[in-house]
């Protein structure tokens, strides 16, 4: 009972240090970015267009209204890489955290139990854990950087080894601010490099691992290639990252990029397809492709990346789960199930949950926005489906926005990072059952 | 168990007779309509549309690749209106039986407990409520009929007697057919009516009717104007019907038919907002309504109407529960609830199977169909949400499209129509629990 109390006041207090600290960097962001010394011309920015790039940093998104390379100066850079790094370590470290109060939970609960050896945590804290994460994260994007450091140096002599390192921690984060544009050449992202091999497979590589939590790679790192020793999630979302790159690369393949040489297309649609559940990255012009790949887009945007890690959107173990029980209703099974092991009432409870908010806000958001600026409706789910998957993908009507829309997609840009943390807060709460003696009722779906 | 063997058995066959009765149907009906006697001009009808016709009318959709006023003959006319009273009551019929089954099923279990009386159901059997449904059906029809013939006798003098009955059975129907086109006017509706009131609020009466489903009549019927008495579904289903006809009127106002004066902008605001959610008659030519409309539409095509009723969609039920849910996850409560009745874990189960499959479907049918006629994404979605949804409102491209394109719209009308049947059954089944021994594992949502 003590011990109930006192998890849920740590509980309560981790909650508000979650909605106020996010909410806290960003409007210390904003008020950096708002200083003459951030821009390239010495000018003031305005606060809601500040805040916009603030809250676009610290949710990893990637949206800009203005062009990162050529309005930011070197110390506005900097600002936006720190919010970067932050937002996308402070999103994991707390993942991190619930995770592992949920699975000791968990095993409290199991100890009478067989299945103790199944779930419980093999970390041995929270503090080893997140240092875990720093290393990591820190290795990985020294990594990275150094990868392309031979190519930025090539093109741009010293200043490469900044482009090298904003662009390892922008991939690695999931985040997609680049810093390549110029006053000619405004907002690039990498389609400079569209057929740079080094660059394209680099950002991948960072992009995915970045994207599928420090879960799983805690699971490889223990288990090494003994894929069947995985803890059932871990399978989960390495099989469905595997199809959500594959699939969608398949059909873009042969739905666009018919200009380009055989080699050259296959390089673009592995590059979109993965970069479009999170990364936001783009190495070709985004509103040229076709309205069947927009849309699978927006499919892959809401989807986005793993539990645990700096990517946004629904999560990969969501959409499972939800397809996991669509089969279980038709098999007449009482729980999904994976891999042999079933999934719990509460998770579809939470998938549920989830999908239905992702979809009322992406519509609700891109008809506001449609309705307000007097712009086609799929360009605007478009934008909205980016903002609520901290994608940052645009078919290119972000900066022309008025106030009120750019209110919209803050908003949802911060629901789509803060809401997921909210909502496993609420998951792991111990306060349950409140309801459980009102008398049932049939009521008849579908 | 002996009788849980019988109760399997029926099922089963029951199921069969629903997949198979529907597709029987649908095939006979398109031979019919081949008949150069089902045409105004006498000629052969291609399988490939007359099949889309009879899937359109036994689904209750509405959806046409011909003008039906037009271009069938009287016979045609009637083989088409047939196919309807059959959809739609054949539909209302199976589902009752299935909430019936399902009512004992509970009432079995509960025998034991003390909440016999709120679940047990009050009709004395399948015969007992189909003649009830049957009645029911006749006579509103009958008075709808009778309410529009001065109107259309005014138009077209004894041909109106058709008319009338032809609109009042479609309306009621929710099949939103229509026979006023001519080859001067095609594919019209009801904008020839947009400014008559008796039309418009008698079509309304009977889409809003038809569409809030038999238990609730039956519900009404029992305890007449005694809200509190009602069961939980019923209070469900009325006021989420109104609340989804409210708010979509006020905006279509705001944000539509500006030319028109107060009172005629009124009407066709509600007229568009009631006709939406399946029925499929339209007032105003649709492609001209904003984008940010366009987008409450579709979303409203997929709501859909009341489970047991002619209406198509995921359903009020669906809707409501799923919103439920969400309450449910954030106040950390068990089980959602509504009118201090709880909300069981399958209900939770169906409404996110249906969610997920109607989200898959609607943008799977709209994405191919943009990319294999390289049509607008915005304006394929809309096709396919008002095929899924049984509901026959277009942008005007529906006539136009390949065979492909044609299949894939009659793919979806079918399981629009047929699916949420089999997943009743799914959930009426008494198989459960096959998997139950498998150990449970953890898996991280959102
Ligand atoms: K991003
Ligand atoms: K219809």
């Amino acid at each position: 009972m003590s011990e109930e109390i006192i998890g849920r006041r740590f509980q309560l207090s981790s909650f508000q240090i979650i909605i106020l600290g996010f909410a806290g960097v960003i409007l210390l962001g904003a008020l950096l970015l708002m200083l003459p010394i951030s821009t390239q011309e010495g000018c003031i920015t305005p606060f809601n267009e500040a805040l916009f790039t603030a809250t676009s940093a610290v949710c990893v998104t990637g949206l800009v209204i203005h062009d990162t390379g050529s309005y930011w100066s070197a110390f506005g850079q900097t600002v936006i890489l720190a919010l970067i790094q932050i937002g996308g370590l402070g999103v994991v470290t707390v993942a991190a955290s619930f995770a592992l109060l949920s699975r000791r939970r968990i095993s409290l609960m199991q100890r009478t139990t067989m299945q103790d050896a199944i779930s419980a945590p093999n970390v041995g804290g929270i503090v080893r854990l997140t240092k875990f994460i720093l290393w990591g994260t820190f290795l990985i994007e020294m990594i990275g950087a150094l990868a392309m450091l031979p190519v930025f140096c090539r093109d741009y002599g010293w200043h490469g080894i900044w482009m090298a390192v904003f662009h390892s921690v922008s991939a690695f984060c999931n985040a997609g601010f680049d810093i390549s544009g110029t006053a000619e050449n405004l907002y690039p992202s990498l389609t400079g490099y569209a057929q740079n091999p080094m660059i394209n497979i680099t950002i991948m590589l960072l992009i995915i691992i970045g994207g599928i939590g420090f879960l799983t790679w805690e699971d490889i790192w223990e288990n090494k290639l003994q894929f069947r020793r995985y803890r059932m999630q871990s399978k989960v979302i390495l099989i469905f990252t595997l199809i959500l790159i594959i699939f969608p690369a398949i059909f873009f393949f042969f739905a666009d990029f018919a200009a380009l040489p055989i080699e050259a297309r296959l390089q673009a649609a592995l590059f979109q397809s993965v970069t479009t559940r999170t990364a936001g990255f783009n190495t070709v012009n985004l509103s040229v492709m076709s309205g069947s790949s927009q849309g699978i887009m927006i499919l892959l945007m809401l989807i986005g990346g793993s539990p645990g890690s700096t990517a946004g959107g629904m999560k990969t173990t969501t959409f499972a789960v939800l397809l996991a029980n669509i089969v279980a209703t038709y098999r007449q099974q009482d729980s999904a199930h994976f891999f042999d092991r079933r999934i719990d009432y509460n998770a579809i409870k939470l998938a549920s949950t989830i999908l239905t908010m992702y979809i009322a806000l992406f519509f609700w958001g891109g008809i506001f926005i449609s309705a307000y600026e007097n712009l086609p409706l799929s360009s605007c789910l478009y934008e909205t489906a980016s903002a609520l998957g901290t994608v940052g993908l645009t078919l290119g009507i972000t900066p022309q926005l008025h106030v009120p829309s750019q209110l919209i997609l803050i908003l949802l840009m911060y629901l789509g990072r803060v809401g997921s943390l909210t909502l496993m807060y609420a998951a792991l709460s111990g306060k349950k059952a409140v309801n459980s003696k009102l008398p049932l009722e049939k009521i008849t779906i579908g």
